[in-house]
């Protein structure tokens, strides 16, 4: 049997259409047919091939990246594309480079502060790529904390310029993408300093390279930071450095909405509400959730086609051996990261609402919702980051020792994705944010204000410190109730445990230092609530297709009672659940593994993605795993030759024993 | 302050002595003096430099890797070192090469299997490396299942030889390390068959090369499987694929120790037991777990220099940060993984006096302690190299977005590290075994026979299955029979619970299929269990040196109470301890962090590292981090030249608006 009948066979399992799951998936036909037909477009031109990246010298591979870029972007203009057809279709060319930073980083930082005038000027150049831009806000000093970026830009009253100047070697620009060796110009942060006072960390506009021969401007050094992590990967991106030395721009090129310096040098804030810039990392946070369960996704496509592909004992007489997916060992490995994808997926799609929800609100001057929307953004990009980094390394393993070859896809999607923990703020910095802001809730309870958004829970504290669960036997863990329930009382229960601890410290900052750890893990516990609520929402609207609502409800039930099994100390230490309960859980869970047995292979065919976009010999679509291998081994240098370089100078002289002689 | 400084002020507030810790950590002051001599030796010889791995093409990789591992071996013949020195020198290295394959798997497969002639004619070739060998066991389609293998040795009696043959693709030997470009001989794995009859999987000894020209003997196919994960790391191996065309090898290179095949084609069984063979596998693990411990004690060395290093946040109007060490939920993650260090490196030690006490049992012919020493190497080599790959990235994490960078050496250290989870035998796979062992051992517990080994405790099943803790307060947790009972307890209670599960089925191998994930959970808390009661033990020994024990005690408490409460679903479901008593060891494990914490630096410090072995710019003894990572970072081959390649063909068409004549 080869790989294709193999997978055909899986395929026939399946028990629910599967183009109505890619519509779900997608979010709407819409996004589907859009999606679908990008992806297509990438996967057809020769100029996309992902391949060969892992053998190419870090030159070749930013070069091939330059290439890359342009000739998408020639594309995008010449066909040409939409903006939402642009954005995918840069997605699926799945390469890091400058574009990312300039479209996703640098317009909207131009947007985002610039003033009207500002706007027009800038935009009309970044828009039409006769300039290229990045976002250079991180020090080789600094990375979480914004407020003690080292960088100054003094204001000069006689010339009417800033001076931006790098004070020490720490407060060198470290890590920009598309700095390094590509953007022609910058939106700076630094600490404005007018008539010696400091105003604090502001943007500004800059321009590093001449636009005739792209050497850097005087007074301006800049380089690449040097290799990342992993072959291929990010070292596609010129992360960059960068310093000042005194190097003056005019005044109108500080990004000026939210506070403007004056002709005098008088710094004077605007009537626009800062709370604005929460709405942008709302909306950049909320695209990386997005991602999580794209990226997730992908690395459970490869490991459940391989793991269908895949064989290891149980042969009886040298029959065929069993397929290593009908291991339980496996099934309850892989099956919580098949739900976690879909769980994000759905969670991601509900944060997509809720930015546009407070957006519409902040542009009406309504700043209620933020403080909730901002923390359960930041705890959303924590949690699903860091279980979608996991999640990937966990997928590599699973598919056995093949899944350390680079052609399995597995170790440069773990390389490539990893930063997302660290990016945009430091995953656990993140949840102390959000245990900031449930500390808050918590103590706002007694005043009689209702919660609202993800914490209206707490206004049910009362039944849920006392409640005890009705769970009796396993087909109650699939009661939407009881299951929500579970999690409420727990995250709850920890929240308000969290905060009887603090109130025992005199100091609540000290408090809050000592106690950092269950912090973080109350917030952990809040926002798993939150993915876990929203897919049951989910379920209950109207989902189209035949079986497809079915498979859903299982894997919405395997992610909930995974995380019960997995977090258990937390359920049964807050009293929330019983041992028994938990028991039944398990017990439920293995037979939800069962359910989802032969319909695994078509739930990861729902993600619609190309064997281009999947970049895996071990997850290939047709399952034809084995002669690939052989294929993609036989494409590294090292088979150039049979006899290899080095033959001569080394191997030789140590066999026949003339070491002497060996160059050395 | 420099770098310099500021380690400096963290080493003086240690409250032990360095040295003494750094024999203790060493095994012995011998011990101690060969590690560090052969790290200095190999420090301080430009050939062994490693700072250039990353920017190597994998051609330039493979080839400065044979002139290392040739220069190391000339270098062991003419100073000379000793047996145990070369061994060490080797390691401190620090490049996988085919070397590592020679000494390792290739010599003692001759040694082990061999009859005294075949190891008088292939020792004294191989001990001089006149040949170079390797170990092909692994097939492409063929991994765990040793007794699945595809390759076959049929015996022609009329010629005296066997015919090795690849009858399909994923009959291929793939994965073996040194095999694709430089072994000229391997010990080969291949189903036996002698008249038409299949005798299992037998070792042969096959010269694969030419020894005059190295070419590929006629019959045989061979090259190299391609890239793996990650930059550098393990591309500097040869692991290479193999495929015989009926190839033939004379009757006297099958590896006759065990069984014979006579000239007349007959099969016999000798009367070595084959229980030795097991012998050797403890032999191989037992070294992975002591490797564990050096690359945890390794990322946790540059993660806790670094985090010392390292500033963010909390200071007053621009004064200078806090340490990152300092925050507790940078503690809460790094400490734990410091003390795991530690544990495995006594667990380990352990290890080697147990494979001693094995061999000389089986020289006796006493197998009786053999199952329970295979169980538990079997099961501390998954514990250990999960933990330690799982805590490698997490000190990574735990140095912000500079772990990122691979001169951080964290990412190298990764990709190097992570296949011992899936090498010598797959971590799940593993736990099984153990899980086996203890089910036998549960069913045993009623027959009368004692126990013994690491389940000696299970001879007290009555007590441990029904006591309670007597833990009252935090200090209870220091208390080392009450921790040794709650680990004792809970492995016990877990182990006894999945006995009775399973024997509500009617098919013992069906409950046991449907029961993997909690059998696999039931080992994992048996083996944490042995790495705690030999840090113990440890403890109770002499230990000498200044303050030195009573760090090693807080290492040892923090290890036990990090895991009940990373494990507290267990302790708490099978009612082995009480919410209360879970929540005074978070107290206490809190209070050891705070002793901990002055004595950090200095306690990585005793690990006695070079900077060389470490490489890592992160790490670095003196701290002198920030103008070290430019200096890595001017010598990336995309610095060479301040515009980059690539300006000209699309950067300045694409600013310039010329995309037409840009050469796409």
């Amino acid at each position: 049997m080869d790989g294709d009948d193999q997978l055909a066979h899986e395929r026939s399992k399946a028990e629910f259409n599967v183009d109505d799951m890619k519509i779900v998936w997608a979010g709407s036909r819409h996004a589907f047919e859009v999606s679908n037909r990008m992806s297509r477009l990438v996967a057809s031109d020769p100029v996309f091939e992902k391949s060969n990246r892992a053998v190419m010298t870090r030159k070749e591979l930013f070069k091939n990246t330059l290439r890359k870029s342009v000739h998408a972007w020639k594309l995008i203009n010449e066909l040409p594309l939409s903006e939402e057809e642009s954005v995918m279709f840069r997605y699926f060319m799945d390469q890091p480079g400058f574009m990312d930073l300039h479209w996703r980083m640098f317009v909207p930082a131009i947007k985002g502060q610039g003033t009207e005038e500002q706007k027009q000027k800038w935009l009309s150049l970044a828009n039409k790529m006769k300039i290229i831009g990045c976002y250079a806000q991180t020090e080789l000093g600094h990375g979480s904390n914004v407020q003690g970026l080292e960088t100054t830009a003094t204001f000069d009253p006689q010339t009417d310029q800033f001076i931006l100047h790098s004070p020490t070697q720490t407060s060198s620009k470290w890590w920009p993408g598309g700095l390094g060796k590509v953007s022609t110009h910058a939106v700076v942060y630094a600490r404005l300093i007018t008539n010696g006072k400091d105003h604090g960390v502001h943007g500004f506009i800059v321009q590093l390279r001449n636009l005739d021969d792209h050497s850097p401007l005087p007074g301006i050094t800049i380089g690449d930071i040097g290799v990342k992590f992993g072959n291929g990967a990010y070292n596609s991106m010129d992360n960059g450095f960068l310093m000042f030395d005194k190097f003056r721009i005019p005044r109108d090129q500080m990004l000026m909405r939210l506070s403007k310096v004056t002709r005098e040098g008088k710094y004077v804030p605007s009537d626009v509400p800062r709370q604005l810039m929460y709405g942008t990392m709302v909306s950049v946070r909320q695209t990386i959730v997005s991602n999580a369960s794209v990226a997730m996704a992908r690395a459970v496509c490869i490991a459940t086609r391989y793991s269908a592909v895949r064989r290891q004992f149980g042969s009886q007489n040298g029959g065929i051996e069993t397929q290593v997916i009908d291991y339980k060992t496996q099934q309850n490995r892989l099956f919580p990261l098949l739900a976690s994808a879909y769980a994000f997926r759905f969670v991601g799609e509900w944060l997509k609402w809720l930015y546009t929800d407070v957006t519409q609100r902040l542009e009406a001057s309504d700043f209620a919702t933020l403080p909730e929307a901002h923390a359960c953004t930041a705890g959303l990009k924590s949690m699903t980051t860091s279980a979608t980094s996991d999640g990937i390394e966990e997928c590599r393993k699973l598919c056995g020792g093949h899944g350390y070859l680079w052609c399995s896809g597995l170790p440069e999607l773990f390389a490539v994705y990893v930063p997302a923990c660290t990016y945009e703020g430091d995953n656990v910095v993140l949840q102390l944010q959000v245990a900031r802001f449930l500390m808050k809730s918590v103590s706002q309870l007694s005043s009689g204000k209702a919660p609202a958004g993800t914490t209206a829970y707490m206004g049910r504290a009362k039944h849920l410190l006392q409640c005890r669960s009705s769970v009796r036997k396993a087909e109650d863990w699939l009661n939407p109730a009881m299951v929500l329930e579970a999690f409420e009382a727990r995250a709850l229960r920890m929240a308000v445990s969290c905060a009887n601890n603090l109130s025992k410290f005199e100091n609540q900052e000290q408090g809050f230092s000592e106690l950092l750890a269950d912090l973080v893990e109350a917030a952990i516990a809040h926002c798993q609530l939150i993915v876990v609520s929203k897919f049951i929402v989910k379920l209950e609207g109207e989902i189209k297709g035949r079986g497809v609502k079915n498979q859903l409800k299982n894997l919405c039930y395997i992610y909930a009672l995974h995380l019960i099994h997995k977090h258990l100390g937390d359920f049964l230490s807050t009293n929330t659940i019983t041992s028994e309960q938990a028991s039944v859980a398990s017990q439920q869970l293995r037979s939800l593994y069962s359910q989802v047995r032969p319909n695994a292979v078509a739930l990861v065919d729902a993600f619609d993605y190309t064997d281009h976009y999947l970049g895996s010999v071990l997850g290939r679509y047709d399952g034809n795993v084995y002669p690939k291998l052989f294929e993609e081994a036989l494409k590294d240098p090292l088979n150039d030759s049979v006899v290899p370089d080095g033959y001569r100078e080394y191997i030789r002289p140590l066999i026949k024993q003339k070491l002497r002689s060996a160059r050395l």
